[in-house]
């Protein structure tokens, strides 16, 4: 079991939910299982609005918020995870099943109660197609339920309020058993930092956008324009992972490298950078 | 993970299901996870009608079969296992929580692969009322998916698509040691995904001798001299992890911005960039 801090940063993050009644079938689960934090991101707010008029929407549903990008429904969170049916897609992320995904949620939640922000994003995307590539993107990683595979060759998918049912049951399950995931992700073994405070998907997406603007004022994109996706240069930054002490520092030297090619610094975002 | 005949010798037993899109839910719940065998006691066969009808219904559900009492829908099961939401009701079996009680169900499946029946029936009650006590009469012992205790004393209960997919979710999560070969039998997607061979040192050697150059042609260690000490600057390339494809990658945008800021490319280390 998580402890109420813990559950509290959880954040499901359903994209492009189109069905009133799946968003309400997580609504249900989150609360059997004891999260709150419903976050819906579509374009047009109906379906959150729907949901919430349903009669026995739930506190979770009441509390839930809307947001038109995913960019801004995470912004605050500092690991972001896609849940996905794997199907014919050739990933571009690292997959888990969700058993071993688990610890790893929870080793962030757990560094949270450590004074650090440790806030989780649990993606998942719409019953018909699930996450897109470019949403994908946004992840750190990706964890999958295993599923049954039938010899029909029709790649299997879950109801999206079962999926999220298996989920949420697998987070609470039980308590790990010592922290030793956790003592992993910190970083006494390079000796740098005690406690690694985690960067937010926000500093994350201003490091992207300064990282595309070096590759495009650099002409990289010219040359290797097999890179360039903006879905992959975003998958590229999330990978290293940055925390929130190293995070300003890359965003401190692509600035640099900016200004030194006689780029504008008005162009660029005012966050903290270094 | 459970093997073929396993997976064959598991019955879902919904007992008074109300809404046919509920079976369809749990239908679908047994056949992403493998099992087949959905059985449906009703004292009118409507709902099983109707929910076969359904544009969607999977095999699982052509499958099913209808039965007017639990105790023909269980006679040839060896262990009877009630599903329940605990709430006020005063118990008259053993309850078990899910994850300890999956470990007894698979224990009686694997007896069948020894020659013995073992063929276990999971019941599940009506979606409003759950199973009464003349049913769970029926039952070895009972078994509870564990949620959280809200304040405000109302006991929670799970959708009932909701709660098949836990419950079978449990079942096949993990293989029991002794049992791969037969896991080696059925076949659990989430993909050969190969987790990303790491960057030699020599590479990350490299990209650090590179950004060292970039951080001095751009004026950077000038302005933050306090981040430029080369042991940080190897220290802060080592943290971003990138494995044996991200390497190059980041070793080809640093030679670019030292290509566009017009350093010669000769100073540059041969080792294979991108």
């Amino acid at each position: 079991m998580l402890s109420a801090n813990e559950l509290d940063r959880v954040c499901v993050v359903l994209v492009r939910a189109r069905n009133p009644s799946n968003i309400g079938a997580v609504a249900r689960a989150m609360h059997d299982f004891g999260f709150s934090r419903l976050r819906v991101v579509n374009q047009f707010p109906v379906p959150l609005a729907a949901a919430k008029s349903a009669v026995d929407a739930s506190d979770v549903m009441t509390a839930a918020t809307s947001y038109s990008s995913i960019a801004e429904a995470i912004a605050d969170c500092t690991l972001v995870v896609g849940t996905t049916a794997v199907g014919e897609r050739n990933l571009q992320h690292e997959l888990l099943p969700l058993a071993e995904a688990t610890p790893k949620l929870q080793a962030e939640l757990r560094r949270g109660d450590a004074g650090a922000k440790g806030r989780v994003a649990l993606l998942f995307g719409s019953e018909k197609t699930g996450l897109s590539n470019d949403e994908l993107s946004h992840c750190n990683w990706l964890l999958t339920v295993p599923m049954y595979e039938h010899d029909d060759m029709r790649h299997p998918s879950m109801n999206l309020g079962q999926a999220a049912a298996v989920c949420l049951y697998e987070l609470v399950r039980e308590a790990a058993p010592s922290d030793k995931a956790a003592a992993n992700e910190t970083r006494y073994a390079w000796g740098q930092h005690a406690i690694a405070e985690p960067a937010t998907a926000a500093q994350l997406e201003l490091l992207t956008s300064l990282l595309t603007e070096v590759m495009e004022a650099t002409e990289y994109t010219r040359r290797h324009a097999h890179n360039c996706d903006p879905a992959q240069i975003r998958r590229l930054v999330r990978r290293i992972g940055a925390d929130a002490i190293d995070a300003p520092v890359w965003i401190g030297i692509l600035r640099q490298v900016l200004w030194k090619l006689g780029l504008p610094p008005e162009d660029r975002h005012s966050a903290s950078g270094n």
